[in-house]
């Protein structure tokens, strides 16, 4: 396995498979009550053989919630430490969250709360979740008037993403897992996103290696960014590139509609437009960004049924709006992502509007 | 007003009446959306005051729950989060906690995971909360299975004890909160507790100036045992003293029967009954801290319809317990709490059984 450290985030990113993440995880358990929490979609393929490797644990306990974002609630989180309570599980007890990102961010919430805070490794099972949820801290649930609302900054004691449990994942959750690692390349790293392109095909293929390479480029780019700003209190904001619209198309949508990664793919298409406008970004970097997220099949065009006044209330709750300024995530060049503090709602419905029509034909 | 800073404790308290610390309250509102959370009891006594303060803040939304331990829950907390989200504050809004112990855990805990973590400033209206609860940055909702088992360390900006709050709060709820006044004395300041029993009759009769010294002592007390040990992995088990039998006790007689002080100072006679067994405490100073108890009419029986089975079910979720071995509290001498680990059960009871023959007659 490959291990990434990256100095200033207390906790290492294993990449890989086999005996020796499965050991190291062992080790964390070594001694304690382990609560490893899933759900109906993942466990099946996954929660035996990850459970027959902690044989260093006390007890182990499972939980396995429905599939869907409908467990990252208030809900969820009353059934997971019900889990904890019931079990009499102490302080120095340790929860395992393996799945995508609703059973990390509901896990790693519980795990922040439990007592006040116990340990917890996150093993996501999604590309989505291991280039970029299962890193950074960043736990949550939802609320009925927005997602992520609530939550907590809790670091995980280890973050295992094994490429080999991507094998299960749909085509589409796939291909949703790419708009992410997309935007780290368009965003912060201009070589990754020509790689890419080179690549497209046998990234679109899982061929192992490429993913591989993709999930520890992805990985390593988001530690730097998270290392520099623990509390999402400033650089970080570049990590919301393509979100802000991304997360109103998914409330506008209405919540399962679209995947994530797919909101995020038309998110950003209108930032590298709106920059386009501006002349930060060359005309050619629009095209070509189209280009890459079509060879993974991903949404390139903005819903024409999600009018201006829609988007907009949906956008009015995001987080990436702080006390009323629309703070938006722009690009300065390729590669090279920047906070805005000075978009007007006129130029960012704009470039919506060129989105909306450009896809077509 | 005095302020007390303790290094290593980010956050100042405030202890005083009057325009100074209300102005103090009004600079960190400035500019922003406040949230003012209270409960029935308190409101009308105290938020009017409070808010007409508040001229800075952009704006004023107010939250008053029922008083009692049932807001400090799941519901309670749902209720914080809507209100802020209903208001679409953003994540530099600013939630003031104006109450008990209920309300500071409750205002702490929303505050700590809404938009994951926004300020806070903890304005205790009760004597148990100005010299225990509010500071420590504990803060926390209770399950129904056990006290405080969900919840976070989220520092508050600032703790403003208003000794003149106190005012309104009943003789029982005063006196409640006396026997965590009496516990820095017996457990961390031997000094104190010859202060307290000299002083008893004028703090009983809140005069202004005992009342204040003993919050400021209690306050500072309690910020140097919090700067040693912030999150609760080591020394700062010391302020437990009382509180592993106090805690059971109240979830044994059914939660709301006695009050939490109340419960404690039993627990404060059985730690000093076991230690004064154990040789380790003067005999003299278990009479000592009976008569302090008395003269504040704390209860200094163990009650005789609780049993052993159901107080040893009790203590089995309370956190003071780690996997499964009893961490109890004792004393070396008066004024000097320590960590005892090896404890048996026998000993235990006998310390109990004790308390509850002592104070009969």
């Amino acid at each position: 396995m490959r291990q990434l450290r990256e100095p200033g985030v207390g906790y290492p990113v294993w990449i890989g498979s086999g005996s020796e993440p499965a050991g190291a995880l062992n080790t964390l358990a070594t001694g304690r009550d382990v609560m490893v929490l899933s759900d109906r979609n993942v466990a099946p393929h996954h929660l035996d053989n990850l459970c027959q490797g902690l044989d260093s644990a006390v007890r182990i306990e499972k939980l396995v919630l429905p599939a869907g974002e409908d467990s990252k609630s208030l809900t969820g989180f009353s059934r997971v430490l019900d889990t904890l309570i019931d079990a009499a599980f102490h302080r120095d007890a340790l929860l395992v969250a393996l799945g995508g990102g609703v059973i990390g961010d509901l896990g790693g919430y519980a795990a922040a709360c439990y007592q006040r805070g116990i340990d917890w490794v996150a093993v996501p099972t999604t590309l989505l979740a291991q280039v970029d949820a299962a890193i950074g801290g960043k736990t949550a649930i939802n609320h009925a008037q927005g997602k992520n609302l609530i939550g907590a900054f809790h670091d995980p004691l280890a973050v295992w993403a094994d490429p080999s449990r991507l094998d299960s994942l749909a085509t589409r959750e796939y291909r949703s897992g790419i708009a992410e690692v997309i935007k780290y390349g368009l965003g912060l790293d201009g070589d990754f996103f020509a790689w890419l392109e080179e690549n497209a095909e046998a990234l679109d293929g899982r061929r192992s290696d490429v993913l591989t390479t993709a999930i520890e480029t992805s990985a390593r780019t988001k530690l730097k960014v998270v290392a520099a700003d623990r509390t999402e209190r400033g650089s970080r904001a570049l990590l919301n590139l393509g979100h802000t619209l991304g997360h109103a198309l998914e409330t506008a949508l209405g919540h399962g509609t679209w995947l994530h990664g797919e909101a995020v793919a038309v998110g950003l298409l209108v930032a590298a437009e709106l920059s386009a406008r501006r002349g930060t970004l060359e005309r050619g970097s629009v095209s070509r960004l189209r280009a890459l997220l079509q060879a993974f099949n991903l949404p390139v065009k903005f819903p024409a049924d999600v009018d201006h006044d829609t988007l907009a209330h949906a956008l009015e709750l995001d987080k990436k709006i702080l006390s009323g300024r629309l703070r938006f995530i722009g690009l300065e060049a390729l590669g090279k992502a920047a906070v805005w503090s000075d978009v007007e709602q006129g130029e960012f419905f704009a470039a919506v509007n060129a989105a909306q029509e450009a896809g077509a034909g």
